[in-house]
């Protein structure tokens, strides 16, 4: 007998009637044999209620009375499931986050998993139960609720999986798994059947929003076989496996992109020893994450240096740099918010020379200009100026022979030059 | 300083803006030098809201996730109320009933309160805090959540006082204190500026949903002093107080009635011992409360039984007392739902003859003929034709004095005779 985690997401529970739904797929899977927990987020538009009601007594609620007050979201979603799987005779243990008891730190809004003590649930299922745990919450030492930030519902199913040693995690979404790209930008995206933990870790950094990128990390680091799989339709989904699970790695997986970017530059900065820090420092201070850095190879003793932050970042950093150039009496600053970066990911462009050529040039051919390069070992991405975003992935989908319509062969078997 | 525990019902904390205006009233208790202890309620029309939600998955919600499902409306409350505090510089601790703790036994969804645990309250008092607690709820040993039924809020805030030794319970809800009877029945109806403990007991037990019974039980055996006040208005509002506090005892208090209840009778039933025992045995082995019971003095060998349950139970009880006599093979069931119960209450009965004299007096000068009679120490309770109720009501709310302007004076020292 197998144990299963299934994570069924906000939408996945949406309204009185697809949470029977949810609660048919749990009880499939029971009779099919297995041990299942079921991780559920609050339904959906229920934590931008709660939120609602928050800001209209306080235009910045406290963290710690915001984490009781959404807790309670999931709360009602857990209630509503055990009452479903009641009704049709299975016998179904509820547990909020606090009950399980999932133990994290007192970083309210954005807690981190110290512990799970799943004893109860171990007990639970030995009793024969399905048992159903609210997601996106825990509690800290002193008992205060916590929750994990936005999309934690996937954290806590892998978490909990990793603590149960379940043989897979399944993380049931409004999409049927993972795509080459994003399908309402390029239509000829396709499903894996298969993506490594390394490459889905650089899509959902990217901007892929199927899972957070917290639970994907959790899920390599205790070696949890993840599934993204659709509420709405069968089908196998896509696992997210181990690398040497997989027989011969295709070149690229996947083509991610990321609108949510500015970029920041300063021009005729002195080259010498010291200077980024300088130049980041304030903006670190400032609680600013920096995504892409690039310093150009100096010239005549000055150098330009650009990076990029959070769109939502751009004004409070361009003032900070403003400030910051102005102390050091050298150097321009300029900004730019419309940008993209369109990256490719793929743990076959290790062993693969040339990939960075092709997509240099399938870029070119189309007339867009590359602004900044960066690279890792199972990624190149580039920004571009954001009007070519549409182009640019169709390019590259292309270019990188994605469109073929043989997703398996493509993706598990056929190499690419 | 004193300890003062504030109870706010659901409308007294319906919407933001209303739990704004209790911060204030909470601020102003703690800013005149006062230790505050805050139990909420959901928001009105929360709870019914998430048993809709139940009941559009089960039509009959098993109790264990019922309670976990309802007992996020308090949830809510206290989070939002927490947030109103801190807002205006006032730092708050907010707790579900499980918590605080608040120990109950695991009968969900009536669940009675065993101990309370309260040393994380004491500690948040010293250092300065205001303290909101979730009404209604508590925990069992095994960690479930369980209610304590409707107006449980009120039971919390007693329980709280009693184990937190406070000087006062105040009950804020939207009337501003008890009164002698219903306004809306009768137009001359007055506050009490103080009622008894036994006296209070009555008149919840007789249909005024100021106060929850138990919570007034609770309150008379750990000798927590309660006050009723309105959240909207200023005023002193009602104190329920032990007997001894008063200096004279006005006759009667205040009038109660009842339209819930209805009446079954056999008649001719055998009057022999254990015939009682016979006709109530089955309803009360299906669990249907039984109220009034009267048996008139026999003659020739046959009596009258008669006896009221609650009019929702109805049809339920009839069928089994048509049952029961078909098996005795005596007597004949007659019932009638079209009833209303009329009680006096008040601690100076005691001591005075001729109360129900001038009640039946009263009552037949109007033409309203009694069709029951029941009575305890300090009430007089009776059964008339629903038509009645408000003519009963004003009657009788005339003819023990209850008019006069000065409500004072009537109810602290004006003897009537």
């Amino acid at each position: 007998m197998a144990l299963i985690v299934q994570k069924y997401g906000g939408t996945s529970v949406g309204t009185p009637e697809r949470i029977e739904h949810v609660a048919e797929k749990v009880i499939k899977t029971r009779e099919a044999g297995n041990d299942v927990v079921v991780v559920v987020s609050a339904m959906s538009g229920e934590t931008n209620r709660l939120i609602e009601l928050a800001k209209a007594i306080h235009s910045r609620p406290p963290a710690r009375e915001l984490d009781l007050l959404v807790s309670t979201g999931e709360q009602v979603t857990i209630a509503l499931l055990g009452m479903a799987l009641e009704k049709r005779g299975h016998a179904a243990r509820c547990y909020t986050g606090a009950q399980v008891k999932i133990l994290t730190d007192s970083a309210h809004s954005k807690a981190r998993i110290q512990e799970i003590d799943a004893k109860v649930v171990t007990e639970d299922l030995k009793q024969g139960r399905i048992v159903v745990v609210a997601g996106f919450q825990g509690v800290d030492s002193t008992g205060a609720i916590t929750t994990l930030g936005r999309g934690g519902s996937d954290t806590t199913a892998v978490a909990l999986a990793a603590a149960l040693k379940a043989e897979e995690c399944q993380i049931y979404t409004d999409v049927d798994g993972v795509y080459t790209t994003d399908p309402r930008v390029c239509s000829k995206a396709r499903r894996l059947n298969r993506i490594t933990f390394e490459e889905m870790l650089e899509m959902a950094s990217l901007g892929s929003k199927i899972l957070q990128i917290r639970a994907v990390e959790f899920a390599g680091k205790y070696h949890v076989p993840l599934r993204v799989l659709s509420t709405f339709d069968e089908g196998p989904g896509t696992l997210i496996s181990f690398e040497d699970d997989t027989m011969e790695e295709p070149l690229i997986s996947g083509i991610a992109f990321n609108r949510d970017e500015a970029k920041l530059t300063v021009l005729n900065t002195p080259d010498r020893p010291g200077i980024a820090g300088m130049i980041l420092g304030p903006i670190s201070d400032a609680n600013i994450e920096i995504d892409m850095i690039v310093q150009n190879v100096s010239k005549s003793g000055a150098t330009d240096f650009t990076f990029t932050v959070h769109r939502n970042d751009h004004d409070r950093a361009l003032e900070i740099l403003q400030r910051t150039v102005e102390e050091m009496g050298e150097g321009e600053v300029y900004s730019d918010t419309k940008i993209v970066k369109l990256s490719l990911v793929g743990v076959g462009m290790r062993s693969h020379a040339g990939v960075a050529t092709t997509m240099f040039k399938a870029l070119a051919s189309e007339g867009i200009n590359i602004q900044m390069i960066s690279t890792s070992e199972i990624k190149i991405s580039v920004v571009v100026e954001e009007k070519y975003l549409e182009l640019g992935v169709r390019a590259l989908h292309s270019a990188f022979g994605l469109d073929d319509d043989d997703a398996t062969v493509r993706v598990e078997g056929k190499e690419a030059g």
